[in-house]
């Protein structure tokens, strides 16, 4: 850890570590529900005693970190694998494709680090029960990472989460409220619990370390990378805070004299959920009216970190892009058959987009480009098998194998 | 690579690399459907030319591999975490766990290691096409490792195989051929299938590749266990090739001069699959009798290398114990809410055993014991879903929390 101040990224104001939690709560009385956050404390280190301290040769990153490292759990996330994907590469004509797997996290997504870095902040602040509320990969997440702290999870879901989601979040041990409602009406009513009846919120922006855990995939991309800024990392986009921390990532190892060069951070976004896209391209922020897409993690009408996310794309140059639930099936086909990797349709999202702009010029054919897969496909089978029918059972013979090669 | 013999493990003769695929020539004569293959072959290293080159502050594991590393995909099998897991150790009177996480493999589960080494063999060989029976996750995975090396998968699954496995199969590119049968028909099939039409067969035990892919788990333990040989692994077993495969990563070890000692493998079955368990404790083999279990991946009639796990037991000073589906589905919840840790129920059959074990005298309290977690819990819902009932929703409110604390 290095020493920190909070400050807001909405009035500039900076607070000590324990002075604040969450929001600014000078620009928390803007906020209400049914609007993006506003107030969202970002981190600000000493970057002159990490400029000092860090070494390339033998990078101690928990320099970049919010929480001491006494405090975090023996529960392995992230270090996950960064690899060139160039058979999937010439297929969507670019020459240095490259792929962050987050899939492979413990609970089989990126949230996996914004967990870890609060459940961490709970333990140094003695908080036993951790709630939050979750399309279904953060609750996951903190689930797992609760389970592994001996912590109570609390969490907020929309009855629709898919079923393996809600699965996993059981088997940790969670307490699991689905409710009739929105992931905007769990966010609400998240909010409204701990504020009631105490604990740790982890909502995803609202908690500022949540920011600060997703950082840690850009850091990795970075060593994994020799310390070269990737060109260009596409992000599937719903509340907009991987997309924030993302940029974080490079910002800081920029404060901290690393590199010089910032990536390009495109956002990507479902057709239907598209609240920040529209944002980015017009200036104008408006909720997603009724977003409904089969990228479940994506899904969101009031993308919390909204704000944060728009400055992001604008600040590293990067651009948005939208792609429709047939585009995301057909990316994530084209991932797992050209590149071996089985993603969730929100993490396919980015091989659509991808695709969608292979003719533009917003892309340079030679550039290293980076996809980054946020979650497992094993997270949503019945997504990934609206794009590919079971084939039909045959009998165990020659003559049965050879009877499927002749049906139509 | 190191220069290595294929030696039969059932008559003791040796040949070189390339003047043998699969079985030992001479044994397989004895082989027909319906028993344990005989005749399996074990690559035997130059160990000397190890031990003179490898070196523990630097390790070149690719020393103990058997094929070269050009061959090689960037594809990022391994490298899982092993951590250790203090809260579950004391539901389960172990001061000392650990957890090996395969699940975290890019198709989830551990398969992928065999898979990896296959295909290299097949680029190698210069085989456009690898063909595999499968209960459903060696086909994930060399369905993905196929997608990532640009060749054909052609895979045999009983018809029962969990859909999750299916749609990754089938996301993947491979062709999929569910037949009408069990696993032990679709192993028969396979073996004619690449005799009548080609290609590289990838069946467990068959290629006496599996053995060495899946070896290179037990080289990862001991390597992220700082050289040091664990006291016990629990291992889930059906055909009783991760059983060899571990052993032969130790064995080789001590070969090499890295070790002195070998850990105790507890090899784990289904109470109703376990042709291997009652092998070891009566001497006597028969094939297990119509098994029927929820750990589908080590759900097996005729272990095709029972010969060869039997000899790992013995020789490694183990034992072998059985487990009902109860006990899985709760060593499967124990697992997850005491550890993080999301493992299908072949995988959670070795928190039951540890469970089942705790009160004898064949560990001991102190020992070190790692928990070989062969496959993802993402990899099959359903079955996690038996153990624990999704809640009801409630309404977004406040008192719509409260009443789902009232229920009763």
């Amino acid at each position: 850890m290095t020493k920190f101040l909070y400050q807001c990224s909405t009035c500039g104001k900076s607070y000590r570590r324990d002075e604040v939690r969450y929001l600014c709560p000078a620009c928390a009385k803007q906020y209400r529900p049914g609007i993006p956050l506003v107030g969202v404390l970002s981190a600000r280190f000493d970057y002159g005693a990490i400029r000092k301290k860090f070494k390339k040769a033998n990078p101690d990153w928990a320099l970049f970190s919010a929480v001491e490292k006494k405090y975090y759990l023996a529960y392995p996330v992230g270090g996950t694998p960064f690899h060139p994907v160039a058979a999937l590469g010439r297929e969507l004509r670019c020459e240095n494709l490259w792929v962050k797997n987050d899939g492979l996290n413990p609970s089989g997504s990126l949230k996996d680090r914004a967990s870890f870095l609060v459940v961490a902040e709970a333990v140094r602040l003695g908080e036993k029960c951790v709630v939050t509320a979750s399309t279904g990969n953060a609750a996951s997440a903190l689930a797992a990472v609760c389970a592994a702290a001996g912590r109570q999870a609390i969490i907020l879901v929309p009855e629709t989460a898919p079923k393996a989601k809600l699965a996993q979040m059981l088997l940790y041990g969670a307490r699991v409220i689905p409710i009739k409602g929105t992931y905007d009406d769990a966010f609400r009513l998240s909010l409204e619990y701990t504020a009631r009846r105490g604990g740790l919120n982890r909502n995803t922006a609202y908690h500022p370390l949540t920011i600060e855990g997703k950082k840690s995939v850009g850091l990795e991309i970075l060593q994994q990378n020799k310390f070269k800024t990737p060109d260009v990392i596409l992000v599937p986009t719903g509340d907009g805070v991987i997309l924030s921390g993302v940029f974080k990532a490079f910002q800081d190892a920029k404060a901290a004299g690393l590199i010089n060069k910032l990536p390009r951070l495109v956002c990507v976004q479902a057709e239907t959920s598209a609240a920040i896209h529209h944002y980015i391209t017009s200036g104008i922020y408006r909720n997603a009216d009724r977003p409904h897409t089969i990228a479940d993690s994506i899904s969101v009408s009031i993308p919390s970190n909204a704000h944060m996310a728009r400055a992001a794309v604008r600040e590293s140059g990067g651009f948005s892009v939208t792609v429709t639930d047939e585009e995301i099936l057909d990316g994530q086909r084209l991932l797992a058959a050209k590149a071996g990797v089985f993603a969730e349709p929100a993490a396919s999202a980015t091989v659509a987009a991808l695709k969608k702009l292979r003719n533009s010029r917003l892309l340079e054919r030679r550039e290293q480009i980076v996809l980054l897969i946020t979650g497992h496909g094993l997270k949503d089978v019945d997504a990934a098998l609206k794009g590919v029918p079971l084939p039909v059972s045959v009998e165990p013979t020659m003559e049965g194998i050879d009877s499927l090669a002749a049906r139509p």
